[in-house]
């Protein structure tokens, strides 16, 4: 399935110089792999989000040692979107994923680009900042979320 | 329990500026976020791993792309053993981590000075001192592993 392929390989490079092909031996590891990175991002800015929202003080030093994995984090689970990729172990990855790639590619892009402001804003150690690219990030999040994450799993 | 809060303040503080006291609402929040760190680290070092045993080509960027990672992840996971984190969702952590604290620290922070010394040898794109630190690293895992990891899951 050449188009799956291809755009398995623009995703692949989408946000990484890792060569993503082959990086991943069964459907499962990919599976694992993305799921992971998903949550040590979703981990560090959540710790972000709650001093964004007054639940934690404001520690400009913590929110950017944490802005700092989110960043690195961020391009990483889109190496692991590759053909065949959708099934294999329980998963809420969409069929759009694949048949609107270009629109996933760009969600994951400003996905990453949001985050990217917000490091900045946690290492000007601006509170008002923190709070407003956090709103984007979330937004960023939301937006993908909404058209390629499915409410449950399947396999 | 205090002894084993204090062990935990300890393996919270052994690797990582991170306050890692209740940045973990529920046990199972620590266990997922502890295996995803060693899933996303174990798959960049197995990326190099197979540069080092010659399955794949050499190449010295990519092979630093991975260790960075690796690097980043390392000290991750050891914010994540808490105390009362031993259940919750199904895992392999042994009670050892937490009767024998400070020799998990000193395994954990084994792994994460041979992972740095792997790290530096990517970057000098030198593929032998890469085998050689692989080594290292293997063997850090593996004495972490035996001591501390148990063969099969359990709640």
């Amino acid at each position: 399935m050449p188009r799956l392929f291809a755009a398995a390989v623009v995703i692949a490079g989408l946000a990484t110089a890792l060569p993503a092909a082959a990086q991943f031996q069964k459907p499962e590891d990919a599976i694992k792999y993305r799921q992971s990175a998903f949550t040590v991002m979703a981990n560090h800015l959540g710790r972000v989000g709650a001093m964004a929202q007054g639940r934690v003080p404001f520690d400009a030093k913590v929110a950017a040692d944490n802005t700092a994995i989110v960043v690195a984090m961020s391009t990483l689970p889109f190496t692991a979107f590759g053909a065949n990729t959708d099934m294999g172990m329980p998963n809420r990855a969409k069929p759009e994923i694949w048949r609107e790639s270009a629109k996933f590619k760009a969600a994951a892009d400003k996905m990453a680009e949001e985050v990217k402001k917000l490091d900045a804003a946690a290492r000007a150690g601006n509170l008002d900042a923190v709070k407003a690219a956090m709103g984007a990030v979330g937004g960023s999040c939301k937006a993908c979320h909404d058209d390629f994450r499915a409410e449950r799993y399947s396999n």
